[in-house]
């Protein structure tokens, strides 16, 4: 019966979550959903992409979490509309709560909606939000093995950042194993390896955003 | 529905639990559940202690994952039963897994019983075990904020263990506020900082489990 309910409620998760879907095409905002464990560096990495951003860059973040305004008070500093979801005890964010948010921030595209979900490794990748891509943060000092041990999420994620480079020198964990176990679970799943921390490798994830809001952007004109 | 479902699964969880629970006090085994985040160190801090213990002594570990039996394999070199769960996408252990795989291994007191719970900081927390004790580990790479932000586990803990401190001068870290914010959430959880790579503070941990381990042996014996 557990099984029958959780069924239905993810059903109607996808519905909304297809509306939502829908909704970004029409305003051409890209949506995408960071998900990861709990300190992997997602509120940073949103920090540093937020600053990267001229003022009036057509950018909004709703963060979520399941107590404490922190991520937003960090990511408001920068200017763009950010707003926090308080899941109160929920371990991940669902399609109802981002549609309730959105409406309330009054967010219009064409833009592009950041969400950072519950730090949590498992259940947010049951989730569709209806963004455009899931990214899958892993930080170095996590283990080669989650994408094996976890690997719900690493099969959904379009991308998959390895984080904290700047602490490689000082655990015992290989980057390319990492990547190759990630590959087992989803061939396609694309990959970068930054510190938000030092900068180094971050251009490349500007780069990757900016490739997919091109494309995302061509989809809208072509129709 | 979806809340008086939860409501009815936990409390059957509970009344399994506390078959659990009064098995472990008749057999006097010491029962601990760890609790954190993918990647904070769970299963190393289990392998050293393992191997801190003399062989023969009556310990068994029940390891958690969704997929994968990676933590058995790790766990079994040291020579005491260790039976991978593998949960299959189901985001914490509960009581029912915790009874099921104890009989198949067989394990009688006296003794220890290690589970090492499902990388999750907030879904294992709902799931009384039968435990004595619920332990949460936070890693120094995973930033002060995260009692407050997942206040659940912090409040249920007994104590905390904050690991990997050989990382300390590498990251901006503050131990006394991390301490500091899970006493906001819980002012009367106890508290460790070791690294189980370095050694550093890890006596502490095995005395913390001794005085345990007797405590709850006194408390079989005056009965």
């Amino acid at each position: 019966m557990r099984e029958v309910l959780e069924k239905k409620v993810l059903s109607e998760n996808d519905r909304l979550a297809a509306e939502l879907r829908q909704r970004f095409h029409e305003e051409n905002i890209l949506c995408v959903n960071l998900i990861s464990s709990p300190g992997s560096g997602k509120t940073l990495l949103l920090e540093k992409t937020l600053a990267a951003f001229p003022q009036g860059t057509p950018v909004a973040v709703l963060t979520g979490d399941i107590q404490t305004d922190n991520d937003a008070q960090r990511l408001a500093r920068y200017g763009f509309p950010v707003r926090q979801i308080v899941t109160g005890g929920t371990c991940h964010l669902d399609a109802r709560m981002i549609d309730r948010h959105l409406n309330q921030i009054g967010f219009r595209g064409p833009g592009i909606l950041f969400i950072e979900n519950v730090g949590n490794l498992v259940c947010p990748s049951s989730y569709d939000l209806g963004e455009a891509a899931k990214i899958v943060l892993l930080s170095v000092t996590e283990g080669e093995d989650k994408p094996l041990k976890y690997p719900g999420i690493f099969h959904r994620a379009s991308l998959m950042i390895l984080t904290k480079t700047d602490l490689l020198p000082h655990v015992d964990f290989d980057p390319d194993l990492a990547h190759e176990n990630a590959r087992k679970v989803h061939p396609e799943i694309e990959y970068l390896a930054l510190s938000a921390r030092t900068g180094e490798g971050f251009p490349k994830w500007l780069d990757w955003l900016t490739a997919l809001r091109e494309k995302s952007s061509q989809q809208v004109t072509t129709l």
